[in-house]
C-alpha cells in the first residue's frame, strides 16, 4: 500500500506547523474546558475572520459540530431540509434524529448542491400540527461531491430562508476548500451571504481533531454552553484543540493545505481525463474527483491506492486529494491506472 | 500564576513519552475511524491487561465514555443507582438524562463511596410499570473525594447485583490511581471483581485526549459499534488517540504516573497536616486532598495556585496532583500556605 | 353543514353498541390502569383472533400505537423502511423521530403500497458505523390512500424481512377496512403472513378512543409494559378502552362497520363516475376515495360537506366514508356536485 | 369484594352528569383533533376559571399532562426541582427524564410538601456548564400524601422563583380537592399566586379520562400545540374529552364531587380515630388518609376492600376517597376494622 492514498483527507496526518503548535502548548497547567489564554487565542482567531459578534464553540468531530450548531435552531418538532447526499443525513448514523430528535426531508440533489427553488414545495403544513414543521436548511460547502456553492447559489437559499423564517446551517466540514475554490473570505459566502450558523472543519484540512461551531447569528448560541457539555462534546485539555487552530489560521496555513489539496484535485482529473475508458462524474471544484471506472481495475487500484467506490450499481468512485498529496502520488496512480487499464481491459 | 498548580488533573499536559507517541505516527495514511493498525495494537495492548473477550471502543472524554458504556446496558425506563456525588451525577450537566432517557437514583456517600447494603431498599417496586426498574449501579474507582473502594467492597455490591439481576459500571476516569493505591492489575478489581463495563480514563493520567470504554461482558457491547458513530463519540483520526494509549501502557507509563500522582497527594497531605488551621476530611487514597482552610486564606492562596472550593458553605477545598507535580511545588504551596497563615490569622 | 361528512372517519361519533359497553361498565369500582376483569375480558377477545402468544397492549391514539409498537422493535441507530406517505412518516408530527430518536427510509409509494423488490436496494450500508441499520419495514393496511396489500403482497414483503433479518410492522388505524376487503380475518394477512408487531385502530371505526398494539412476535413485547407508561399511553381508567373493544370484536360488529363503510365507499364511487369533470385517482379498495375535482366547486362543495383537499396543486381530495355514512349523505353530496358542476362549469 | 374501595380515586367510575354529556355529544360529524365547537366551548369554560390570557391544551392521561406542560418550560440541560415524593418523580416511569432528558432534583419533603427556604441551596452551580441548570419548581397540589399548601406557601415559593428566574409547574392531577379544601377559586392559588403552568386532573375526580395542560403564563405554550402533537397526546375524537370537562365545570359539579371525596375522607378518618392500634400519619386535608395499620388486619382488610400499602416497612397505607365513596362504605369499612382488631389483635 501506498504511503498516501485517495480514500479520505481524514487519512491523512496532521500539518507539521500543526503539530508543532500542540507540542509547544505542551508545558505547565492551564485551566481545562477552554477556560485558557490558548483557547480566548484561537477564539480571537476566527472571530478576526467572522466577526466579532460570532459564538465559537470547539467540539470533538463533524457530527458533533453539526448537531450542537443544528441544536441551537431546533425544537424537536421542527424540521431541517438538506439534499439527499448530505453528510447529516447520510453518513453521521442518525445522529441528528437522536440529538435532535427532529425529521430530515430531503430534497433531490444534483452535483450534491440543492437550489433555491426546490425549498417552497416543502413548507407546506406549515402550522398544522400533524406534520413537522420545517425550521431550517442544511447546506454542505464544499458539497459531498466535491462542489461548491456560488455566493449566488448561497443567497438565492438564505434569500427564501428569510421569507419564510428559516434558518441556514453550513455543514463546512470542508469548507477550506470552498473558500480556496471561490477566492472569498469565507465571511463573504457565510454571514455575508445569510447563514445563521456554520461547522467549521479542521479535521480533514491538516488538524489532528476538532471543530469549531460558528453562530453567526449569536442569538442561537443562547444554550450551547450547555449544550455541548451535556452532550460530551467538551475537552477537558481544550487548548490542545485550540492551539491547532491558531496554528490553522497564522499566515493563512488553513488557505494554503486547501488551495493545495484542490491544485492536486485538478491535477489528478488531469491525468484521468486522458483515459477514454474513465468517465469524470462530477466538476472537479474542490479536493475530490468523481468518477466512473471500469469495474475490473478498481480492486486491483485499491490494494495500491485505497479509496471508495461511492456506488456500487455504477462503479462511481470518490477520489480526495489531502494538504500532503503530491504531484508523485498523482503521477504514481496515473501510471497503475494506464498499467491496469493495458492489462486488462 | 504557578507554572503548576491543583485544581485538577486535566490542568497538566501530555506525558512527553505519549507525545512523542503522537508525533511518531503522524506520517502517512491510514484508514480513518480507528480501522487502522495502530488502533489494533491500542486495543490488543488493553486486551492484554483485561483478556481477549473484552471490547474496547475509544472515545474523545470522560463524559463519553460513560454514556456509551452505559447505553450498553440499558433502557429508558431502567435506572442507574449511584452516588449523590457520582461525576455522573453532578457534573456531566445531565448527559446520562440526556443520552440515556434514565433516571439516576443516588444513595448518600461515605467518603465519596457507595455500599453493598444501600442497594436492596432501592429496588422496591421493581416489575411496576408505575417506577422506574434498577437494572444498573454505578461506581467511581478512584471515587470523586480520592478515595477507593477495596475489592472486597467491589465483591459485596457486584454480588448483590448478581442476585439481583443487575449491571455493574466502573467510571474510571481516574481508575489508574486506584490500580496505583492498591497495588492491583485492574483486571483483579474490575472484571475479576463482576464489573460488567467501564470508562478507562487517559485524560487526566497524561494524555491529550482520549478514554476507553471497555466492555468485560461483551454480551453488552453488540450495538457500541453503531452507538459510539451515532452520539459523536467516533474519531476519525483515530490512530492520534490510539498512539496515545500504546504509549500509555507501554513499560507501565500509566501505573507510574499514577504512582507518582498519588505520592505526591501524601506528601502534599504531610505538608498541610503540620497545620492545625487545615483539616483534612477524607482519607488520602489517591491524588487528591480535601481540606477545610481557613476562608481568609483561600482567594490568597488561588492566585498563585489555583484550585477548586469543593464546598462553599464549609470551606472545603480540593487540591489534586498530576502526573507532573513536584515536591518543589508542594514545598512552594506549603510555604505559601504557611506565609499566609502567618499574616491574617 | 350536513351532519355526516367525508372529512375522515375520526370526525364520526361512536357506535351505539359501542356506547352502550361504556355505559354498561361505568358501575363501582374496579383496579385501574388494566388490572381489572373488563381488559383481561378485551385482551382474551383480541386473543381470539390473532391467538394466545399474541401481546396486546392498549394506548390512546394511533401515533401511541405506532410508537409503542416500534419501540419494541429498534434501537435508534437503526432505521425504518416505510412508503413516502406513510402516516408515521407525514402525519404524525415527528413521532417516531421523538420517541424512537430513528431514521424513517421512505421508499416511492405507488397506490400508497411499496413493493418488495424497492427494499434490498435500501440496504446498503449494513454492518458500516457511519449508517443508521434498516431494521424494520412498516406497511400500512389498508393504506393511506384507501388501498389493500394483498396476502401475497405482504408475505412478498415478510419473505424479504425474513431473509434480510428485518421485522416487519403493520399501521393498522383502519385494518378492518382491509379485513373487510380482503374477506379474510385479520390472522391470515398478519401473524400468518409474516408480521411482527401491527397496530390495530378502534377510533376510525366507530369507537371512541383507544388502540391496541398487538404483538405477534411476543419477544418484541418484553419492555412494552415499562414503555407504555413511560410514553404516557397508559390509561388509568383502562376498563373504558377496553369495554370499548370488547364490544367492537362481540358479534363481528367491527367487521360490519368496515364492510358498511367500504360499501358506502363504492356508492360513492359509482355516484362520481357519472361526472366526466371528476377523476377517480386510486383504486376505491377500502372507505376512500381520492379524486380529482373541479377546484372552482372545491370550496362550495365543503361548506356543505367538509373534506380534505389532499394535493393543492392537482386539486385531489380525499373522500372518507364512514361507519354510520348513508345513502342518503351519498345522494346529498352527488346532487350538490351536479348542481355545482352545471352552475359553475 | 366491596362494589366501592379505597384504592385510589381512579378505581372509581364516571359521575352519571359526565357521562350524559358524554352520550349526548355522540350524534353526527365535528372536525377531529379539537377543531370542534365543543371543544372549544370547554377552552372557554376553562378560561372562566383562569382568565382569557390562559392556554388550554386538553391531553389523554396525567403523566401526559405533565411531560406537554414541563416541556413548555425547559431544555434538557435544564432541572426540575421537586419534592422526593413527588408524583412525576416516582410514579410514572421515569417519563419526565424521557420526554425531557432532564434530571430531576429532589428535595425532602414533609407532609408531602417542600418549603421555600430548601430552594436556595440547590442553586449553587448555576451558569456553570458542568451542572444542569435548575429552571423550574414543580409542586403538587393536593399533594401525593393527601395534604395541601396554603396561598402563602405558594406565594413563598413562586416569589423566589421570581426573583432566581425559575418557573414554577403544578400537578394538579387533584388539584380539585384543594380547591375544595381550601375554600378558594383555582385561579387564586394558581395564577394569582404565581403559576406559570399546571396540570389541571380530571381522571382522578369522576371523569372517564382527559387532562388539561393550563399555560398562566402563556408565552411557555409557543409551541405546545405541535408537541402535544408529536407527544402522542392529541385525542382525534377530542370532542369526547372536552364534553366531559364541560359538564365537570358545569354548575360546580368537580367542586362539590371534590367536596364530597374531602368530606369522606375526614369521616374516614374520624371512623379511624376511634381505635387505638391506628396511627393516622398525615393531616387529612383533602381526600386521601395515611395511617399506620397493624399488619396483621392489612391483607384481611384488602380482600373486601382494597387499597394500597404505602411503606411496606412501617405497614402505612393509604385510602383515598372518591366522588362516589359513601358513609355506607366508611361504616362497612370501619366495621369491618372493628371486627380484625378484636379478632386478630
Amino acid at each position: 500500500m501506498n504511503s498516501r492514498f485517495f480514500a479520505s483527507d481524514n487519512c491523512s496526518g496532521i500539518h507539521p506547523q500543526i503539530m508543532d503548535a500542540i507540542v509547544e502548548v505542551n508545558h505547565g497547567h492551564v485551566k481545562g474546558y477552554g477556560h485558557d489564554h490558548i483557547t480566548e487565542k484561537a477564539i480571537s482567531d476566527i472571530k478576526q475572520i467572522f466577526g466579532n459578534q460570532a459564538e465559537v464553540f470547539f467540539v470533538f468531530s463533524g457530527t458533533g459540530a453539526n448537531v450542537i450548531g443544528l441544536q441551537g435552531c431546533l425544537r424537536s418538532y421542527e424540521a431541517i431540509i438538506c439534499s439527499d447526499v448530505a453528510h447529516i443525513h447520510t453518513d453521521e448514523a442518525g445522529a441528528p434524529e437522536r440529538f435532535l430528535q427532529s425529521k430530515l426531508i430531503t430534497i433531490p440533489s444534483i452535483n450534491g448542491k440543492i437550489n433555491a427553488n426546490q425549498i417552497k414545495p416543502l413548507l407546506i403544513g406549515r402550522g398544522v400540527e400533524h406534520h413537522v414543521q420545517p425550521k431550517l436548511i442544511s447546506i454542505t460547502q464544499s458539497t459531498e461531491y466535491g462542489t461548491i456553492y456560488s455566493i449566488e447559489e448561497i443567497k438565492a437559499i438564505t434569500n427564501i430562508a428569510k421569507e419564510e423564517n428559516l434558518y441556514v446551517h453550513m455543514d463546512g466540514a470542508r469548507v477550506s476548500n470552498a473558500a480556496a475554490a471561490l477566492g472569498k473570505s469565507p465571511i463573504e459566502f457565510t454571514k455575508e451571504a445569510g447563514i445563521d450558523v456554520m461547522s467549521f472543519g479542521g479535521t480533514k484540512n491538516g488538524m489532528m481533531m476538532g471543530e469549531a461551531v460558528i453562530f453567526l447569528n449569536p442569538d442561537l448560541a443562547k444554550s450551547t454552553m450547555y449544550q455541548r457539555k451535556q452532550n460530551a462534546q467538551l475537552a477537558s485539555k481544550m487548548r490542545f484543540i485550540s492551539a491547532q487552530f491558531s496554528a490553522f489560521f497564522k499566515d493563512d496555513l488553513w488557505l494554503n493545505m486547501a488551495v493545495h489539496s484542490n491544485r492536486m484535485a485538478k491535477a489528478l482529473e488531469k491525468s484521468l481525463l486522458k483515459f477514454k475508458e474513465i468517465i469524470i462524474t462530477q466538476p472537479v471544484e474542490v479536493n475530490a474527483i468523481f468518477a466512473i471506472f471500469p469495474p475490473q481495475i478498481i480492486p486491483l487500484l485499491q490494494e495500491e491506492f485505497p479509496f471508495y467506490v461511492w456506488n456500487e450499481f455504477t462503479n462511481e468512485v470518490r477520489l480526495m486529494c489531502s494538504w500532503d498529496t503530491t504531484q508523485q502520488d498523482i503521477d504514481a496512480f496515473s501510471l497503475k491506472v494506464e498499467q491496469l487499464i493495458n492489462k486488462h481491459l
